[in-house]
């Protein structure tokens, strides 16, 4: 483990990870909950569907470490990979991945992490996939409208449903942990594509409540799937003020290893 | 530079650090502008004052290395140091460390980063400095009263302004930037002790509007002093979705390293 970084957090997703850092998101949660636990890192790529984060994850060493170089960086105690709402724009659109490719780069990147054989081999690493939200594309469609110039709908809600059912199959088959935000929000919405817009900022993005929804269904996942990494089974790194021993600080102040 | 780990803002300090990822405080904000640019890492230790700090910093891997253990981890680019709340309590209680010292303690921290004959000599390192928030001590003595067993006010109004005067002064000495919360809310509450109640959460801590005004000092500040690491002049270090050749995505995803 390198010095002066603690073990982490990855987020690998796209604009609704790298925004969670705002409006309260599990970005800002996650690190809130991990202070002087783990250090919660920000891997979300606004825009980039499975197709585009896979050579970034591969390639970049911003994101992933090598085997043979795992011992020499922040070891990635829990990765969260979240996609699909770019993946799931219609087939006419730039980032769309067919659901069938979608389907096979997730389970590369599982693989990448679970397969002993895998250059990026991480026993240490616990994968949770999460579900992209469900489109309110009454929401989006006005969102698109008012731009200049005015654009189509580029999603539709059936389709990022397959999607998203596509996430829940996938790490269930993998033996990955999951979290169904779409399900949460749908339900949320009483059912109610409209009813959406309490949960979304523009038909395709979490609002502070819908992240609030996606933080509370993440941590109990956390803590039923992978409860060795939950939070509040997590000791300080560096000791509680209330534990140092004023009269032999520099003894009292050790770091405790997190195993 | 570590792999998997971005160049790194550091947020050193006590609970009005560690906490600052909740109530959109200043962690949560500069995680969010830094996003894809630089990781911000939270080295906030509630409770502690700089004479428990200072060992943390010296003998503990997850602050700071040392120089020659540098060149294999993130680079701390810009290290904020936000202490003073809990230096400045009363005499009598275990936190307090004297005035004279804790500007010792300051100078201290600041020339381990700044002396090129010191151990932890980083000359990438931009240092900020943060004067403690005003002391409500009608509102903190309320909450100290509601305790079981009741405890007395353990701050005193002009006590903690002694200690933020002197971070300002000990900033301008040393050629650090310093933002100087202490003022920048005292003006805000129109200088009434009681009116800082709609910046306080406790009359010790900031609540969301005291972090959103201390951010944006905060913000300020970087801009003016350190224009090269603020983040509006960084580039993302992962490519920009709009900036990728569909064509060829494993060439157009390349790392643009910060320099």
């Amino acid at each position: 483990m390198a010095a002066n970084v603690l073990d982490t957090v990855m987020l690998f997703g796209d604009s609704i990870t790298q925004g969670s850092w705002d409006l309260n998101g599990i970005g800002a949660r996650l690190s809130f909950v991990y202070a002087r636990k783990l250090d919660v890192l920000n891997r979300g790529l606004s825009g980039y569907n499975t197709e585009w984060a896979i050579p970034v994850f591969e390639q970049l060493l911003q994101v992933f470490a090598k085997k043979e170089e795992q011992p020499y960086v922040p070891a990635v105690r829990l990765l969260t990979i979240w996609f699909g709402a770019n993946d799931s724009v219609l087939p006419s659109e730039r980032q769309h991945v067919p659901l069938a490719q979608f389907i096979a780069n997730l389970k590369h990147l599982i693989t990448m992490v679970k397969s002993p054989s895998s250059e990026y081999y991480s026993p240490k690493t616990r994968i949770l996939l999460i579900s992209p939200p469900p489109v309110n594309t009454y929401q989006r469609s006005a969102e698109l409208v008012s731009r200049d110039p005015p654009r189509n709908c580029d999603r539709e809600f059936g389709f990022t449903k397959l999607y998203a059912e596509a996430v829940v199959k996938t790490a269930q088959e993998e033996g990955a942990a999951v979290v169904d935000v779409w399900t949460v929000l749908w339900e949320a919405a009483g059912k109610d594509e409209r009813a959406l817009s309490a949960y979304l900022l523009d038909g395709l993005h979490l609002n502070a409540k819908g992240y609030e929804l996606a933080y509370n269904a993440i941590n109990e996942s956390i803590e039923q799937s992978y409860p060795e990494i939950h939070h509040q089974n997590l000791q300080y790194a560096i000791p509680r003020h209330d534990e140092l021993d004023p009269s032999n600080i520099r003894e009292s102040v050790r770091a405790r290893r997190l195993v």
